[in-house]
């Protein structure tokens, strides 16, 4: 699924620099364990969608360096013959702990953790940070433009303005998983197998003498699925009065018109109007798609505002996520164990102090299925209700877990040894994971604006180990 | 240089369908002629770094469908046999008109013009606009964050922030045309011949007992090139400290540390305190390296506080291109003529109708070599002194070009019947080549803030042309 190999120089220098460190000074087999996680929820929300799972185990099980790569990082001249030896022969053969790609997932959560030598954990620190980054950025942000939609069907239109090739395909495998799941991008639909949509560019109209020419002409190439644009010259007076006629010229031939689609002006009053056109032409059927700079927030007021879209495309703020809060998502990767001892990135702020050691990360559900809260524990201490819980970044908030909920742990081992041990979900299961998940968070969470914002916890024994290691450095 | 084989299915479903309409109704073979342009110069500045000219004709030049392209399309049930005979067969074999790269272009110019048969030059919309897009978009960004360091360096540090593996490799590219000429990305360095850059992570200070005998580790293993990340506890008190006995532990072996990094904290203020320190310990040749969140309008503060920084390392903010007008770049690819005739797309607003037909575009530059004003012009069109030119938006506002300038064509032919005609500038000389644009800009065009608007006019024939087709449509 992978549609090109991935290199092994998909790296920031300083991994390589360091592994040779670790090596020379022969720590290169230490015991490490690595989480990877972020501080800030994007797009000012509540919540974010892991999606970028099979990508990187994929990734890591084929990671390989070259002769190629070996003589380039020879030719650099920082490197001994002993440790290029080593690279030459290096496999990543480290444990992959993570939730289902789909899950939502929260700040400070560990999302993906890597277990095993101190170098092959290391290395993969910089492409595990590109692909779970990028694509659980793109799930987040189309789980909210899904979600403004409601009813109405997505389609992830992008491509042209992704950054770089592979941002458009791997935005549309992150959109599909956040519940948007056709694409205009062909490329993603031959290695992802998304649905792909598309029909004519204004170029098309401007090609023929006139436009009701240029929607005959598409509508006689493709009798059962041409969706006419519209607007090229006056939507109202001339492209939807066009569209109507090719409408009715393809029913008296046996066919429907499967659509016309708006790309500028005012979409909520022209879907409107367009909607009475065409009904009282006599086809209700035929389906108003919108496009145009659409986010969330338009989606949202269009539909306030009683807008007659059935479709959506939406491209570069789906693509680039855009919006306050976006454009990334600020993932981190952090050594939280290493040779037997837990370990903390001190600082005088708790809220960024890091959280030390292998952890379980477990949702505590309520009886109807709702989502109470997150709570992150050590790896084997048992939780459950009636347990007093932290604030991570203030643990002098405090609650118990209330009775009656259950406590379900989130993540599973996914690559032992260097290979992956269980058959991964397919892209169709990751986006019902995610559909499902959504469906089941506390009320005011999906709100696009001020939403009420997900609880999520440490467990006594994770904010004592904490408490007792910040103590020990400030000592020091 | 392309890393890997743009997939002919780079592309939006509706460059097939379009091309599936042409090729059924006999029109595939019409000449035309697509101007690619944008109409906002990016972060509301005045300018914009034209880039990836080289992946674009790179693109063109390989451009087939395979095998299993023609597989996946024939499964889609959507094309004709015939059609898909056209495909196995398709070459790109168009004339490709463009600025070299690292050209500084303004909004409303061909940056980039095709002509050719109509479904080749229609087909290659969507790549042509990812590609280049997103590497101009960067190289912009760049030329901003350098020219706020001023002679300070700035290496690109963004690939685990970047949209993807490409958009990585993408970024380091456009990055170095705009004057970032060093990446963390290693891969970039293979691919590009990029300089590359970095040393240690946090985790590196983590892995050892404390932070004295991290950074003696590190100088051991990289004795002539080590740059020490202070700031994992304390900077002014641990890390510079600590940081000032490697150094002189390393002069008294013979070697000289390189430098310090600081990555947190108020960096104006840390970089003085930090100078003095080595200053005053008899290193004034340790250079200070900063990064955390940092961009052009962060640089600049910083050095107007009198930071002391040498060497910027600028990821998230570059890779993504955040800030205020930002995120991307919202080039478009229209058609300008068609089978002998000028095109327009129309509307009521001319500042968004097109400039029709083939056009040259012409630089304006005073006699000690500033750049005075872009103009574009009707192919056979000349320009002088004296000629009327008008302002594309609102043709009321005209003026003369002034006595004494030279007006110089900015555009070639660098592919002709599909094949590359002429050698490609090597990334140096782009970025050499952008470098010298930037020093010729008029005064105040690149401040931060407000800068001043570097005038493109559009010359009286072209005017006249457009005014023209515009009554025409209108009277329709």
């Amino acid at each position: 699924m992978t549609p090109f190999r991935y290199s092994a120089l998909l790296t920031d220098f300083y991994e390589l620099t360091m592994l040779a460190g670790y090596f020379e000074k022969g720590m290169h087999e230490d015991e490490a364990v690595f989480d990877l996680f972020f501080r800030k929820n994007p797009f000012k929300g509540s919540y974010a969608v892991f999606a970028g799972l099979e990508t990187a185990l994929r990734y890591l099980e084929e990671l390989r360096f070259t002769d190629e790569d070996i003589a380039y990082l020879d030719a650099l001249g920082k490197f001994s013959a002993d440790f290029l030896d080593y690279l030459r022969d290096f496999r990543f053969r480290c444990k992959v702990i993570a939730p289902p790609e789909g899950t939502l997932i929260f700040n400070h959560e560990p999302l993906l953790t890597v277990e095993g030598k101190l170098a092959e954990a290391q290395l993969v620190e910089t492409a595990l940070l590109n692909i779970v980054n990028y694509q659980t950025l793109i799930a987040t942000k189309a789980a909210r433009i899904q979600g403004a939609a409601g009813d109405g069907v997505v389609l992830e239109f992008g491509l042209r303005r992704a950054h770089g090739p592979d941002g458009g395909l791997s935005a549309a495998r992150g959109a599909f998983i956040g519940g948007v799941r056709s694409t205009s991008n062909v490329w993603a639909g031959q290695v992802l197998g998304i649905e792909v949509k598309g029909t004519h560019a204004h170029s098309w109209v401007m090609a023929f003498a006139d436009e009701l020419s240029s929607f005959r002409a598409y509508a006689d190439v493709f009798p059962d699925s041409a969706v006419l644009l519209v607007d090229t010259y006056d939507t109202l007076r001339s492209g939807v009065p066009n569209a109507i006629t090719v409408a009715q010229e393809l029913r008296d031939k046996g066919h429907e018109l499967l659509g016309i689609r708006l790309d500028s002006g005012d979409l909520a009053y022209l879907s409107k109007q367009a909607r009475h056109m065409l009904d009282e032409a006599g086809f209700p059927e035929v389906k108003i798609v919108a496009s145009n700079e659409l986010d969330e927030y338009v989606i949202d007021s269009i539909r306030k505002e009683g807008g007659r879209i059935d479709i959506y495309g939406v491209g570069t703020n789906l693509v680039t996520a855009a919006g306050e809060g976006g454009g990334h998502l600020g993932g981190v990767y952090k050594l939280v164990r290493h040779a037997g001892r837990p370990k903390l990135k001190v600082t005088s702020d708790v809220a960024k102090a890091t959280l030390p050691d292998r952890k379980r990360l477990i949702r505590v559900v309520e009886p109807d299925g709702t989502f109470h809260q997150d709570v992150m524990c050590c790896e084997n201490e048992s939780l459950k209700p009636g347990d007093m819980v932290f604030d991570p970044t203030n643990p002098a908030h405090r609650k118990k877990i209330p009775e009656g909920v259950q406590c379900e742990d989130l993540r599973q081992v996914w690559m032992d040894d260097g290979k992956i041990k269980k058959e991964l979900p397919a892209l169709d299961a990751c986006a019902d994971h995610c559909a499902a998940q959504l469906k089941r968070m506390p009320n005011g969470c999906l709100r696009l604006y001020n939403p009420h914002i997900y609880k999520v916890s440490i467990s006594q024994g994770l904010n004592a180990l904490r408490s007792r290691l910040m103590e020990k450095y400030l000592e020091d």
